[in-house]
C-alpha cells in the first residue's frame, strides 16, 4: 500500500495521549487517514515527554522508529504518525480530537486547551472514569464538552489494547448524543476489517458501561483468587452487570437496555473480567487474603500502569453515599469496601445473596 | 442436623435421571426435603441401570453408599435418596417430577409414563435441547406438558454440575407459565444458601437460553482453539448472544429481554463459554484444524458423555432452513456448518462481520 503523498484531506486528526491504548488507537487511525480522502494523512499524537533509559526522548524515538517502544513495543504505528511533546501544537488546526489519557489528567488537559482549539472541532473520549463533584458525578465526555465547548462522542468496547495491536478481531461501540453525522465520521476514522464498530445514540450508557465494568472486574478477580469456579464467577459478573444497568438508569433515565447488549456492555464485561489488569490485581489481592493493599500490588503486577477499577470504585462509593443509594447497590458498596480493606475479599460472596433477596428490578 | 424421622410431608418428589447434573440436583433436593415440612423426606431417583466393572448394579451401590460412584464420585447424596431402576415405580405417587435426562431420551420416557403419573403432579425440566418436528420446533417443557398433560416449569442457569456439588455459590433461574404458585414451590425445593434461585414468567425465554447457549459455547471454543484472545472471544460470544435473543423472540414473541440478564441468560453464557464441555471439545476441534470430527473428539475428551451443543446446532440449522431464516442468523448457520465440516473453524471469524453489516436489531 503506497501512501498517497499528495492527498491533503479535509479533517485533521489529533490524538491526546500515547499510552498503551492511545498508541493502538493512533495506529488504527493512521491506517485509515492514509486510505480515506476525507482525512488529512498525518495524525499528530501528543506525548507526555519522558526520557528513556538510553537517554533519548520518547517522542523522538517514536518519530524515528514509528514505534512506541515504551508503551507498545514491537508495533508499527504508521509513518504518518507524528509524535509531539507540545500539547498546544498537537491540537493546532485539528478538526477531530481523540482523548485517550489517564482519567485523572483529563481535566487539567482540557483547561490548558480551552480557547486554543478550532471552535468547530469535534472530540471523542476513549477514557474510562468519572469526575466526582459535590453537585454530582460528571462523565468525562461531558467535562470535555463543558470545558472546551465542543461536541464529544465516546468509544468503548471489549478492547484489550495489545490484542487489537496484533489486529485480532475486535468490536467497539461509539456512543453519541443527537448528531449522528459526527458519529458516522468517527466510525469511518476507527473502523477496520478487524475492528468492527457500531454506533448507538446513548452516550451516557456507553460511557458508564466502559467505566463501571472495571469495578465488576475487580469482583471477578476476587472470585478467581478465592478459587470459586465458573458458576460463582458468572454469578458475580451477572450481579455486577445488573448493578451497572441499575446505576446507569438511575443516574440517566435515558440510558437504554439495548446498549448493554453492545460491545461496550456484555462483551467488554467479559473481556475485562477474564483478560484485564483490574481482574489480575484483584486476584492477587484475594490470594494475599487482603493483607497487601491494592496500591502495593499494583506496583508489583502492573509495573507502573495505574489501576482504573479501584479509583472508579471509590468514586462510585462517594456518589452512592452522597445520593443515599447504598442499600440499592450492595455489590458496588462491597467492592469499594474490599478495596479499602474495610471488608475481607470473601465478603464479595455475601453481597450476592443480599441482592438476590431484595430483587432489584430495572 | 438430625433427620426428622417422623415427618411425612405433603409433596413427594421423584427425579427422572441420575447422570452428573441429575445426581447434583437430587443432592440439593434431598437436602431440602428433609428440612421442609411441605415435602416428603424421601427423594426417589430413577437410575438407568448399569452394571459396574465390579459386577455391582449402579442403583444398588447408590443405595448402599449414598453416592453415585459413576457420575458424581465423592459426593454424598443424602440418606433419604432412593435409587430405583424401575421408571414406573419411581414416579408412583409422586407430586413433583424433576426431569433431567439426556434430551434424546425424554420423548420415549414421557410416552412410557403417560397415564401412570398422578394427574395433579407438576413437572420441571432441567433438560437442554429441542425436539425438531416438521411442523416446527418443540421445547422439552412443552413436550412434557403435551404427552403427560401436566404443568411443566424449567430450571436453567450458570450451573456447572461439579461446582454446585462442592456447594460453591451458584445462581439459577426458574421459568414458569402463568402459575406462579407452582414456580414458588419449585423454588423452595431447589433454593439453598449456595444455590440462589430467581423465578421469571417466561418459560420459553429461559428454556431457549439454556438450549442455545451450548451453540455459542462451541463458537467460543473454536476461538480458544484458534488462539484469538479475549476481545475476539467476547465479540463472538456477544454476537452469539444477540442471535440467541433474536431467534428466541422470532420463535416466541412473548420472550422478554430481561430474561437474558438472569442467570439462565448472560451468566450461563459466561460459565458455559469458559467452563463447559462444548467449549472444550470445540477448542480441540479447532486445534486439529477441523480434521477430526466432533464425534471422534467427543469420545476422547468426554469419555462417554454426549455433547449437547453439536446436536442443538443441527436442530437449529433445520429450524432456520425450514423457516427460511438462514440469512438472519449467519452465526448459527456458520457454527452448524463448522460442526458438520462444511466450513473450516476459521470461518467463525467471518460471520461476525456479516452480522455487523446487516445490523440486526431486536
Amino acid at each position: 500500500m503506497a501512501p498517497l503523498m499528495e492527498k491533503g484531506g479535509v479533517y485533521k486528526v489529533a490524538v491526546i495521549g500515547s499510552g498503551n491504548w492511545g498508541s493502538v488507537a493512533t495506529k488504527i487511525i493512521a491506517s485509515n487517514t492514509i486510505k480515506q480522502s476525507i482525512f488529512h494523512d498525518d495524525v499528530r499524537m501528543w506525548v507526555f515527554e519522558e526520557t528513556l533509559p538510553t537517554g533519548e526522548k520518547l517522542s523522538e524515538t517514536i518519530n524515528k522508529n514509528h514505534e512506541n517502544c515504551k508503551y507498545l513495543p514491537g508495533i508499527y504505528l504508521g509513518s504518518n504518525v507524528v509524535a509531539d511533546p507540545d500539547l498546544e501544537n498537537t491540537v493546532k488546526g485539528a478538526d477531530m480530537l481523540v482523548f485517550v489519557t489517564p482519567h485523572s489528567y483529563i481535566k487539567g488537559i482540557c483547561k490548558r486547551l480551552a480557547g486554543k482549539i478550532k471552535p468547530e472541532a469535534k472530540a471523542i473520549s476513549l477514557i474510562k472514569g468519572m469526575e466526582v463533584k459535590k453537585e454530582g458525578s460528571c462523565m468525562i465526555s461531558k467535562l470535555i464538552t463543558e470545558v472546551l465547548g465542543i461536541n464529544c462522542c465516546v468509544l468503548m468496547g471489549a478492547n484489550i489494547a495489545n490484542e487489537i495491536a496484533e489486529e485480532k478481531l475486535s468490536e467497539a461501540t461509539i456512543g453519541y448524543r443527537e448528531d449522528q453525522e459526527v458519529a458516522n465520521r468517527w466510525l469511518q476514522l476507527f473502523a477496520t476489517p478487524y475492528f468492527l464498530i457500531s454506533i448507538v445514540e446513548d452516550i451516557e450508557g456507553v460511557e458508564l458501561c466502559g467505566t463501571l465494568k472495571n469495578v465488576v472486574a475487580l469482583a471477578a478477580g476476587l472470585v478467581d483468587g478465592l478459587e470459586m469456579g465458573h458458576n460463582t464467577k458468572a454469578a458475580i459478573m451477572r450481579i455486577g452487570f445488573k448493578e451497572m444497568r441499575a446505576f446507569s438508569k438511575l443516574l440517566f433515565p435515558s440510558v437504554k437496555n439495548s446498549t448493554f447488549f453492545e460491545s461496550c456492555g456484555v462483551a467488554d464485561l467479559i473481556a475485562t473480567c477474564f483478560g484485564g489488569r483490574n481482574r489480575k490485581v484483584a486476584e492477587a489481592f484475594a490470594r494475599n487474603r487482603g493483607k497487601r493493599s491494592f496500591n502495593d500490588l499494583e506496583e508489583g503486577v502492573l509495573q507502573g500502569q495505574k489501576l482504573q477499577g479501584v479509583l472508579t470504585a471509590q468514586e462510585l462509593f462517594e456518589v452512592l453515599i452522597d445520593r443515599g443509594w447504598e442499600d440499592q447497590f450492595p455489590f458496588f458498596i462491597t467492592v469499594s469496601k474490599i478495596c479499602t480493606m474495610q471488608l475481607p475479599p470473601r465478603s464479595i460472596l455475601q453481597c450476592s445473596s443480599v441482592l438476590n433477596s431484595t430483587q432489584l428490578e430495572f
